[in-house]
């Protein structure tokens, strides 16, 4: 059997504020043939998010960080190429963790079959995956809408806000959503029906998005933290819930600037509105993963809920396209495409 | 019938920072018979507490703030000396909020008869009242300690703070207090059975909080905001709560020091590590009250959770108590003496 070439991207060096390309190294190393209960699969798709950059840095975190020299971590949609474990069959589309590279072993652990009738198989990385997870989990669980409420969601047009915005408003919820570029805004309102939405890169920013709540805000579920939390902060009702979710404006900030006094403004609005601010990582519960699936792939079946994705072309992409998730390039899911999928014509 | 002379104090003019004296006002009123449907009480214990000063404010809060020429709010311990109310008779002791004066009308609204036989009267504005049903709920609805958690109090040997402790280690936990005065730490630790107590005060403050919390902190009950917070959080551990219950270092600062980059730090950390945030107010909670009762009015009687009462004599005396409750200068729930206590000899 010819010997498959595979490339893989390394970490590099820990990156300091926003990861350099320097950072990552594109290595091409053999691929060696499965061992008995093991398979062999070539990634189709490779699913970029932010929590990447955590993974990055050497600090304790809730999941262990990448070595320098490693493979960059990844959630990945695959097809099985060689089979020496008895449930799979060459041919068969996974999903698993491989990471930044074209092929991997895997002896089945963390590794689910997909049924590509069921949903295109890209969503198994986004919104039926650990993104659309997150929404679910975070909005029913921690932010608990009941219809009336205000609820506001940062990188509304990205993989986790999309979904939670669109669950909030089958929840009977008004939806005012955050996000950067004028044609993300557009894309929130006209296509995914939120009430409204705000770009934090207006000078008016605060006060727009003040006006578009005239009730205040319930739930703030946090994609971003930074100026846009400073900014929602004040408009939180009694009894606001805010699913820390995300941070993604603080992964990369060695030094960030905000408003003057805002830790003790900050726990003393906790007080007095008795808010409840409640980080989560969808991995604690996959108890829920069944009710999760049930009720998005039912809405996304239906239609009812909607789902864009940003497909970058070739692994020797992946360093800039995850680089411009920091600056919101993609518009919706971002993705890279490692090798063609043969279920897409 | 003699006319009575009512000495109360008023807001004389909303402080900045730390309350002046001039901030209050010592003025003489007649006191009127009370109408039918009242009833007038004489003060005898008034209550100081952390909360006043957020009422002396104009800002947004859970409660209305206290206007310019009113009397400051607060709760009393009275006896009733006139009663054209049914169920009072002269003599009855009451607990109410009628604040800082000597002499108060009511129509028996927000007033509950005392026993003076079940516990001394001035438990009711401390272990029996307000601050020990915050220590009560805020440990039990949302810190949820279970045997061998770790659990820190800020503001440790204080009305909520020696509460909080001692319901702590009831329920089997390691608990490490913090405090500032010497004698204070002592008191926690020999009196009161904490296991450790830690004082801001120290230099090394926050390397010696490290050392007596070896296996991190799974609840850190938040009395005080500010550095003390700062110090905390690093010891957090997955999934541990933060009740938030005061924030007295914050309620007097226009600009409170904090370390670099905290907002940031505090919300990754918030979601890296899942903790839960929650503000209370003890007034939403009035279906806790029989329980609370039921536990610690249990625990005071039987001798195994212990209380201090840091009494000052005299109204004239309030506003100088009161200052000193930012400073540490109390040793125990801060009570003003407003007249003699018949059931103390």
């Amino acid at each position: 059997m010819a010997i498959r070439t595979n490339r893989q991207i390394q970490l590099a060096a820990r990156p300091i504020g926003l990861p350099k390309v320097s950072d990552f190294k594109l290595v091409e190393v053999p691929v060696s043939s499965p061992g008995i209960g093991q398979i062999l699969t070539r990634t189709i798709y490779l699913s970029l998010d932010p929590y990447m950059r955590g993974r990055m840095s050497a600090g304790r975190s809730y999941a262990k960080p990448v070595e320098v020299g490693e493979v960059m971590t990844g959630g990945t949609v695959s097809q099985v190429i060689e089979s020496n474990l008895g449930e799979y069959t060459p041919g068969d589309f996974v999903l698993g963790i491989n990471g930044w590279q074209e092929y991997a072993l895997s002896d089945g652990a963390n590794t689910t079959k997909l049924d590509p009738r069921q949903a295109p198989i890209s969503t198994a990385v986004g919104v039926l995956g650990m993104p659309g997870m997150s929404a679910h989990l975070g909005l029913l669980e921690i932010g608990k809408p009941k219809p009336g409420e205000t609820v506001v969601v940062s990188a509304a047009s990205g993989a986790v806000g999309a979904v939670v915005g669109q669950i909030a408003k089958i929840k009977g919820c008004r939806v005012v959503g955050i996000a950067g570029a004028t044609k993300k805004c557009e894309y929130v309102t006209t296509e995914l029906g939120f009430d409204a939405c705000v770009s934090h890169l207006d000078d008016n920013f605060t006060k727009e998005l003040k006006a578009m709540c005239p009730n205040g805000v319930d739930i703030y579920f946090d994609n971003v933290g930074g100026k846009v939390l400073d900014a929602v902060f004040p408009l939180l009702n009694d009894y606001a819930r805010v699913p820390v979710c995300g941070g993604i404006a603080n992964f990369n900030m060695t030094e960030l600037p905000v408003g003057p006094n805002l830790v003790p403004r900050l726990m003393a609005r906790i007080l007095v509105r008795r808010l409840t601010l409640r980080g989560f990582i969808v991995f604690d519960h996959d108890d829920r993963r069944e009710g999760f699936l049930k009720d998005v792939g039912g809405w996304v079946r239906s239609g009812q809920l909607k789902y864009k994705e940003h497909i970058t072309d070739g692994l020797e992409n992946a360093v800039s396209a995850f680089q411009g998730l920091f600056s919101g390039e993609n518009f919706g899911k971002l993705l890279v495409k490692v090798s063609d999928d043969p279920t897409r014509s």
